[in-house]
């Protein structure tokens, strides 16, 4: 490994975060001007490496490399490589780019060591996974993999512009794109992300292998009692809609403890009427709620809404349930995740399997290809902030796992 | 009396709770566009009676009435009655506009009946006592009696606009008020104000006087914790600070539900950074904690600090307390709730003497001047919510007492 390629990398890093639309601060939301200007600056360094670059209809950079050296009868597969270039507001450096550049400097590392490659190679920087502008994530990976649906474009930005009209250019309308590849084409998708979690650092491990990526259900609990006034209605004549909300939160939090990996988390909690002397006589709270498993994440939310509906009537409230987000677990692919687990092991002590409690672009390509994930440490679990930290040392060790997972993929599909 | 003087005195109800900042519901808060139009609507009444008005520097509206027979020597007394025209969101028509306009209409029952006090009269509607745009109540009754300090300037609202900014004009600075009067030249405080609580319509009684009002101590608690993933931050590493504030909400309902009369409540609670995927960070919550001992009030609100440093240490979270208002427990007036007393006997059955959990203007008065409160039934106890209600029968009780209470002690001031 050459010891300037994590270096490089870092500076790569870097010189993208330079790239925003907001001043002192990394922002780029989809088909910004500064995504203009990142997919530019990146495609750049694809070329380098002999990739030859496309912006596909929905704004995703495509670097791609033909196989080294293609059979004659069969056409060779494809590899995916890839994340989002895109940013939340006031972002870090890491979330999104780590997995577009990493693909980029490991490529080069390979051909430095004079290695082809018998299946071609796409890398992709997806050009909308955090939903920032339409309040709707994955339009670079939907768009991609041929998911993208009409309901998709509805949406509509701060400026009332639709995801529509804002992919239409000058010369026609947008169309629905179809998959970029076939099924039967690919080999896999592969990306690399920070954790955006503490397990890493916990463990004392630079890098993981994700084994599946959690299911999540997100909705809003509302518990309606009576408002009264606080000085002058006894305690036994209270119908208080905040004291029955702090009961749900205590009681996720203890059943998420009890039955790991379930996560539950009450992260907004609105008060009304909300002032000092009124007793609450309405609490809506939101509740997130992830497992590994679909089966598990269903029967703690069935705990959760019993709970709520027991706590309701004990307290005399009502007690209400408006699911926003719903999507299932994805498994990663186990052949490539057990590959590029011996790639860990080969290069660090020992490969621990996490599950993603976030989602990724992986969860959407895996309705189009097998996907796996290698995940990096990131300082005190740190992201979607100024401060998330992947060491020098750590992104080192993520492509030295890269490159040992592309020469075993090689071995196991020769030319 | 007139048998139209409670229909008027509804009416007026009716029309000022028309005045409002919030569509469809009734919410005026301190020095708000709708509290500039209700100054303007009741000074429109004090007016027709003869009351000179004029709004001081903290946006009290205050109608004045002279002695109509001024001794030559001894310069009159001046007798105070009044209330507070902000409300709570969402509030009902009777707290606080009551006892402004009540005694509006009682002086016009004096005129009509050609009777002249030998005191001066001020009707006062203070700007502010329920405490919702800064979290600090009576800045109207301590601006008119002299206790605004520096302190109270410093809170701000939810645009972080200061008091002290609130409350300076285009030409100058806000200046700390002096009281508006002398003690010397008082004769008093009197608040004719809704019950609150159940106790009048439990004994069956229009209205009721006041012996002592409950002490009341109220602030603010912040949890702080870490704001973090709500995805991928397992349980066991979280530093939740809104597990840590429902931990709280339930100690201080258990508290109060254990030693009645004490009261104790959670009315306002903000979640940071207050998104569905992040874990709460920082909880600021609001505390009020009644009772009518002064001692009992300060023993639970140690329980409450301890309870909460307890909390805040299993959880690694930090809690921090600011007080925003302390009032101890105040006795009335002894002669003049005799003379009150004695109106409510020569117009209903009987005069019940009562407690008052909730804190009142009569609190701040007392510290200028005596002060004695007449409670109105209201219908299931309910205030602070638009169902609030009293009787156009039980506003024709209390307007007959007084206009007795007035004529009483016209008789023990002579001219």
């Amino acid at each position: 490994m050459s010891p300037n390629a994590a270096q490089l990398l870092a500076r790569r890093l870097d010189e993208l975060a330079l790239v925003t639309d907001e001043p002192a601060r990394i922002t780029r939301t989809f088909l910004s001007p500064a995504m203009h200007r990142a997919n530019a600056l990146v495609a750049g360094w694809m070329n380098e490496v002999g990739l030859k670059t496309r912006i596909d209809s929905v704004g995703n950079l495509i670097g791609r490399l033909e196989a080294s050296s293609p059979r004659a009868l069969a056409k060779p597969k494809t590899l995916l490589l890839g994340s989002h270039l895109d940013t939340v507001r006031d972002a870090g450096r890491f979330d999104g780019p780590l997995g577009v550049l990493l693909p980029i400097v490991a490529l080069a590392e390979l051909r430095r060591r004079g290695i082809a490659l018998p299946f071609a190679v796409e890398v992709l920087g997806f050009s909308e996974e955090e939903g920032v502008r339409f309040s709707s994530a994955y339009l670079g990976s939907k768009g991609y993999s041929g998911q993208l649906r009409a309901s998709d474009l509805k949406h509509r930005d701060a400026k009332n512009l639709s995801v529509r009209e804002a992919l239409a250019t000058n010369a026609k309308p947008f169309a629905l794109p179809k998959p970029a590849h076939r099924q039967s084409n690919l080999l896999g998708y592969i990306e690399v992300h920070i954790e955006q979690g503490p397990v890493l650092e916990n463990e004392k491990l630079a890098v993981g292998v994700v084994s599946a990526i959690a299911g999540q259900t997100r909705g809003r609990l509302t518990f309606r009692g009576k408002a009264g006034h606080a000085g002058t209605t006894p305690m036994a004549l209270r119908r208080d809609a905040l004291a029955g909300a702090a009961e749900l939160v205590l009681f996720a939090e203890s059943l998420a403890r009890k039955t790991p990996p379930l996560v539950a988390t009450v992260g907004t909690l609105t008060v009304s009427p909300g002032a000092p002397n009124v007793i609450p006589g309405e609490v809506t709270l939101s509740l997130d709620v992830r497992h590994p498993r679909d089966a598990a994440r269903r029967t703690a939310l069935a705990r959760l809404f019993a709970h709520a509906k027991k706590i309701a009537s004990a307290r005399q409230l009502t007690c209400d349930w408006q699911a926003t987000q719903d999507n299932g677990a994805v498994a990663c692919s186990a052949p490539l995740t057990a590959l590029l687990a011996q790639s860990v092991r080969a290069v660090q002590s020992r490969s621990l399997a996490l599950v993603s409690g976030a989602g990724h672009d992986a969860v959407v390509m895996s309705a189009l290809t097998p996907v796996a994930m290698l995940f990096v440490r990131c300082r005190d679990g740190l992201s979607h902030h100024p401060d998330e930290f992947a060491s020098p040392r750590d992104l080192d060790v993520a492509l030295r796992v890269a490159v040992d997972f592309l020469e075993r993929l090689a071995q196991q599909n020769p030319a």
